[in-house]
């Protein structure tokens, strides 16, 4: 089975948008064992879009398409597709309806209605999170045409959710895959530990770098998934042997979701004091839907001030140490477990630039403090590559406030 | 001059790579006024790659390829490349030297040289942050072919600081954007508004949804940038009157942006309480390099404990109209600027879900309080969808509330 995708939209060609959407598509259809041969792009212009759509028919067994299905003139990709595949459309009722339903607020101009409008017996893919629909349909000659909303946000869960089980339903394999996930050591160095593992073939095993992280997917093919579970089962365990305490886990979305589950099960709450941060600690936390039975109290304390105010930090401690340093992120951690009467404090302050760095406090060093009010664990996270940009640092400290936090909870060194 | 771009590597078809590059140098061809009118994918393959080649090559002026250009064998680009533009490889001498100038502890084998292996007549683009360079040459039919190397820290410095210099001697026309963008009112209402305008030719003019906001597109061609930046102007004057007060600014990157902005011209500062959205808000302040001037306190108080602990909000209050009422909103918003002493604070308090919704208060029901310490203004947002999600809800609520802000310091409606 040969795919391809194509990509809609005149931004993409302008630079307004990275094409995430691709690489989306491109994880999950290798994962499930389906080779992506083509990605191509084209503005919102009908006759690039048909030869595109000719090229790709007369290549390829599957055909992809992202971006042009909203309710706007420039949204052509419907239209062109159905009729270079010599479908007429046809208003879906369901559609129509869901959409009535889904936005009852929604004023249903033509524009809106023509969404609900798609090739004639196409198979539709459930938009949850907006208002056009996807679908998936075939051509005279036994091609796949799959076509999917622009925004990440609408495209990834139908894909998975409506789309992947679509294209599976036909094979009698079934594919499963595991991630290992990893904190604290990077793609590379991985890959390196676990080289002989990555020339395997069923089960396969690839290495992906996450933002500031890293993950092993363990992929195996078989006739049911208890078989496939078994194949997997003593990869991941080999893995987790080599890799040692920087897994975090296996399938768990990400290092909140796994802390919100710890503390969870372990009955114990949680205080966040940010500063460099600034509040993206408490955010990813609370993104975890039930992290108010874990979280009740979160400071932003970006001015040294509130640091004082809100937390008590000493003002000594930051006239000697200043707001970046050891000694603040251990008062900041242990002031918020005061002030909430929360089980774990975290404080975390540092430089995440662009500004503010200067030789002895670079740019991207900051202090990570951990408490339970009786013991402070504090690390600091030196800068390795002067290329990160403000986000990273930001996104990653909070990212390693959250592994400390996990190796407290599951008695691992806290500093490794 | 039309342009395409040919990626080249099979990690982008894994989804292993995000394709920034093909979003980097479209982003500096529309800059320069060339059309970027296809971008395409392919793995290390040298057949399907030479088949990219020739389709590139038959429909545009100018290839640009990123990508292959490495030492490993899996780099073909340029091998291929040279072959379908009928030219000979042969060793660039300066390349050579610079390439063990550059990087002495480069053990330079076979592999390491053949970087410096160029086609025939080439102009060698340096790479002055990695190994191998790129290189401009033309075809026997004057097609001009660019190579870039695939790290875009490599790539972006080579095209800005050498490839760019060197197409501007062949280019006349400059292509410029303006995005003016808008809170409050969707895609299609908006594109209803100025139906008329998104069918004019140059200006073009172009909707696009942002999540949970959205922005029009205009785009001129002209000879040079003020005369471009002339026919745009009257196109986003109408805009912004048919819109009205909705349109928040034209060009700039966001909502927090532009408030961080406004607070840094007139010397205010702005205070966060956020129940609902758990930090949102303060991390998408702070994620403007600066915001310290201007963001000093942020509470995340996700417990009624700590609504009444830190902001006060008065136990009776939470007793009789509950955590998620309008009367919620306007204490935390009044208590934040008490405990904070800033110009401006904000609450926000509402049901994010997935669970908690009840008939009387919904999933997406948010209220939002912003205080000066004078008058209060409080908005409640009612969810128009019942199936945005978690995020969007977050996002959606702390971007109104950047928006009420906008609305208050400059002296529009706040709640319209």
């Amino acid at each position: 089975m040969k795919a391809e995708i194509i990509s809609v939209g005149t931004e993409l060609l302008l630079g307004k948008t990275v094409n995430t959407d691709t690489t989306i598509i491109a994880l999950e259809l290798s994962r499930i064992g389906i080779d992506l041969l083509h990605a191509c792009t084209v503005g919102d212009n009908p006759q690039r879009l048909k030869e595109a759509i000719d090229l790709a028919l007369s290549r390829s067994d599957i055909l992809i398409t992202t971006g042009g299905l909203g309710p706007t003139a420039d949204d052509l990709t419907k239209e062109t597709l159905a009729k270079a595949a010599g479908k007429k459309l046809v208003l879906h009722k369901e559609s129509f309806l869901r959409l009535q339903k889904q936005f009852p607020s929604l004023a249903m101009t033509p524009d809106q209605e023509k969404q609900a409008w798609l090739p004639e017996g196409a198979y539709v893919l459930l938009n949850d999170n907006g208002t056009a629909p996807g679908c998936a349909f075939e051509t005279e000659d036994g091609k796949l045409i799959m076509m999917f909303p622009g925004p990440p946000s609408e495209l990834e869960p139908m894909l998975k959710n409506y789309a992947v089980p679509y294209l599976l339903k036909d094979t009698r394999e079934v594919i499963v895959s595991h991630n290992v996930h990893v904190f604290g050591k990077g793609e590379g160095p991985v890959a390196n530990m676990i080289a002989d593992l990555l020339e395997s073939s069923n089960p396969t095993v690839a290495p992906y770098a996450k933002e500031g992280e890293m993950f092993v997917r363990v992929t195996a093919k078989a006739e049911n998934e208890k078989a496939a579970d078994e194949m997997c089962a003593p990869i991941i365990e080999e893995i987790k042997r080599r890799v040692g305490n920087f897994v975090y886990g296996v399938d768990c979305d990400s290092l909140e979701k796994l802390v919100v589950n710890l503390l969870n099960k372990q009955h114990k709450t949680i205080a966040t004091a940010e500063s460099c941060t600034g509040g993206l600690l408490a955010k990813r936390i609370t993104d975890i839907s039930g992290s108010s039975a874990v979280f009740e109290t979160g400071c932003v304390t970006y001015a040294n001030k509130t640091k004082e105010m809100l937390l008590g930090v000493p003002h000594e401690t930051l006239e000697a140490h200043g707001a970046v340093s050891y000694e603040t992120a251990k008062a900041m951690a242990e002031g918020i477990v005061k002030l909430s009467g929360a089980d774990i404090g975290v404080g975390i302050t540092g430089i995440a630039g662009p500004g503010g760095g200067t030789p002895e406090k670079p740019v991207g060093l900051v202090y990570i403090g951990i408490s339970d009010g009786k013991n402070t664990y504090v690390k600091a996270r030196k800068p390795f590559s002067r290329l990160k940009n403000r986000e990273w640092h930001r996104h990653v400290s909070a990212s390693d406030a959250l592994d400390m936090v996990r190796r407290y909870l599951t008695g691992l060194p806290v500093i490794e």
